[in-house]
């Protein structure tokens, strides 16, 4: 569990979550248990990605997958215990008990039939579909799920737990929902300009296993001007926050939209 | 998910949860929620047991296992969703958001590191162990972890939700302790003396696996008294209640004592 969570990672979800909560108002250290919590679930559904009898991947955040390193049984034991771990350690924050049945509901839920678990299951059965009969709708589900969800979720939490109103979090939730398609098309474009040195994890991965991504569905240079256009959305919903509260988030727009692995 | 769930289980856990709510004065409606989520996590931890990297196993409740059927891909990831869905489904529960969260921290730590998962970990590191090496300690680490902490946990939830005193809670641990480790030495003299169709999963699976198991440790005899202890134990815990109130107790000790599959 120490070994994947404690590698190398972005913490875009933490750092998404810790920021959402500062937006509203709220203070970095009521919402650290949550954006842990995220960062523990992202991870655990990493080490399931991995598997072999998923992408069979043998690289993640510059190392060795877990199952490499432990061998299968105990990797998928770490994603359960990882999971579960979220759950006890999100009830360690200080809010209120109303507060922490809807932010353990809100994390549940992206984890599911309805998050996480419906992107992974539609992407392991998409590989070597035929791409002329598969659209954007596809490969926007797939995306939507597997990302867009749990950062939303980090995102809302962050909300929840800064103590924001009901438009606040609506507001943040939509920034979000962009900055997680943002995130899902400049992974896919690093993956197809890439070297697996520069990104930490095998690199042309898509390509080999007949993934649909966005640069092979619209092209290289329309997927470019798609970031442009999701950077831009993502900062109007930000629009109702003062400058200086509204830096971070900003900051962290830019640089999704501008990371090189 | 469903089509492991749904199979012909015992449902130990879940009547276990219900009992124990009603033995402190609560009402079933209440606990449901929670003996629901209890069963889900539980059949959560089945489906990792038989992967191929762990059990291997191809029967369960007496149909094919999940990864048989669906491939292990879905497997792995039914049981990640079971996980999440267990914890969602629990703050459906109309109960205080107090008792909530305390439930949800009761449900997060009996599947982690210091429960299922722990038990789970240290069964597949221990195939193939010397059994002259390794005594009923190491036999009863496995065993607490990865059968009887759940069992305390669904028994747990129950009487905090059914409003149980701190003194009663710690009643019905104390018999569910009794209850955890009496199933599993039952598991493991059924495992030697019956065959797979009377049991619905693979028979004799332990001994091919070189897995400790009480009549292997202690012998056939001494395990049936053991049996024996363990049911008189169990019902003692049970003394501060109205004979009335425990009756469906006494029968959940007696099935299980006296179970044949």
């Amino acid at each position: 569990m120490r070994y994947a969570v404690l590698a190398a990672g972005k913490r875009v979800r933490p750092i998404l979550c810790l920021a959402s909560c500062e937006l509203v108002g709220g203070k970095e250290n009521a919402a650290m248990p949550a954006a842990c919590a995220v960062e523990m679930i992202h991870t655990m559904s990493l080490i399931k990605d991995d598997l072999p009898c998923m992408d069979n991947d043998d690289l993640r955040r510059g190392k060795p997958t877990t199952h490499k390193v432990y061998g299968e049984g105990v990797a998928i034991l770490s994603g359960g215990a990882l999971l579960s771990l979220a759950f006890e350690h999100m009830t360690t924050a200080e809010i209120s008990p109303e507060k922490m049945v809807w932010s353990v509901r809100e994390l549940a839920r992206s984890i599911g039939t309805r998050g996480l678990v419906a992107g992974q299951a539609k992407d392991i059965s998409s590989e070597g579909l035929d791409l002329n009969k598969v659209g954007l709708e596809h490969l926007e589900f797939i995306h939507v799920h597997k990302t867009a969800v749990l950062l939303e979720t980090a995102a809302v939490l962050g909300a929840i737990i800064g103590g924001g109103t009901n438009e606040e979090i609506e507001s943040v939730r939509k920034f979000a929902r962009c900055i997680g398609l943002l995130f899902q098309v400049v992974d896919d474009i690093l993956d197809e300009t890439k070297s697996s040195e520069e990104l930490g994890k095998t690199a042309g991965k898509d390509q080999l296993l007949g993934k649909l991504t966005y640069p092979k569905l619209m092209g290289l240079e329309k997927s470019k001007e798609f970031v442009k256009r999701l950077t831009r959305d993502a900062r109007q919903h930000l629009q109702g926050f003062s400058s200086e509260k509204v830096a971070p988030l900003v900051a962290l727009t830019n640089f999704i939209a501008n990371r090189n692995n």
